[in-house]
């Protein structure tokens, strides 16, 4: 695909983000969002405060898939990124993810963040754990079990971390 | 310590936990908050909704400690439960953080969660990591550098899990 723009996200993109949202909460094969799953959750998730979501677009203006990055700990653990993204399913296989993996990496170091964590990466998520690895993540934990996969039962998650700037530079703990 | 009882918390306990709560976090080894943190965001961490909070009493009446309860994740991960545990800076060394830990694995069982996962236990925090294990957690990841702490910089954070129920008899997932 061409003329694939990221831009932040607005209120304005809600539906396109819950259209999207919805199709990978029904599947359940990769988020812990059951189809219970209220609107005002889903808001709160992907453009409540604290959050900073962003979009791909085609140049037909279509939402092809999005993330989410917000601070993975309040306070001592402000330092750490986490994100979350979604393609959309008629736009997978054409690198989204991807493109978006590798623009929340910049905007994470644009604000400022030293690292940056996935809390929670589905195990049976193969083509996800594949693609994180390639930009630059660790599986740095395995939580047995944690997952419980619609179609596979209870499945194992992984923790996934990166450094994102030398330690050696990071600012001094001063209080 | 003897004729110590631990007992479901509720809002007239809110002044003993946000003393203990806001020395721990003066402190700034354990916990991500730091002081800046409002009682209400204190408030709605240890009696907000969605949470099981317990608190350790002596015979007098005086908090010991307490711990929180609540789901790790929300759906397909709410089979997991978090737990967070803080002692009076005046009561440890005596044994009732062994106490809260046990009682916290007990309740977890009654509520019905299958496995217990902390996210975020700092690694200088030795002694608590001693007690965990005791208690049947694994280390099953370790975040470099995840925690900014007060006195010695950044420092390591692990991640610890246990199962509570043989996986033989985990109830079936159905959806």
């Amino acid at each position: 695909m061409k003329d694939i723009q990221i831009r932040p996200a607005g209120d304005h993109d809600f539906e396109a983000i819950w259209s999207i949202f919805s199709a990978h909460v029904a599947a359940g094969e990769t988020y812990p969002f059951t189809t219970a799953t209220s609107r005002e959750a889903g808001h709160a998730y992907w453009l409540g405060p604290d959050v900073a979501s962003f979009i791909a677009t085609s140049g037909s203006a279509r939402v092809l898939g999005m993330y989410r990055l917000t601070r993975n700990q309040v306070g001592r653990g402000h330092h750490v990124a986490n994100a979350s993204y979604m393609v959309s399913p008629s736009a997978q296989g054409a690198g989204i993810g991807r493109m978006l993996g590798e623009h929340s990496l910049g905007e994470a170091r644009r604000q400022g963040y030293l690292a940056m964590q996935f809390n929670y990466v589905v195990s049976t998520n193969t083509a996800a754990v594949r693609l994180w690895k390639k930009l630059g993540f660790s599986i740095v934990g395995t939580l047995p079990k944690a997952y419980r996969h619609k179609a596979l039962g209870y499945v194992d998650a992984y923790v996934m971390y990166q450094l994102l700037q030398d330690p050696d530079h990071w600012p001094t703990v001063d209080s």
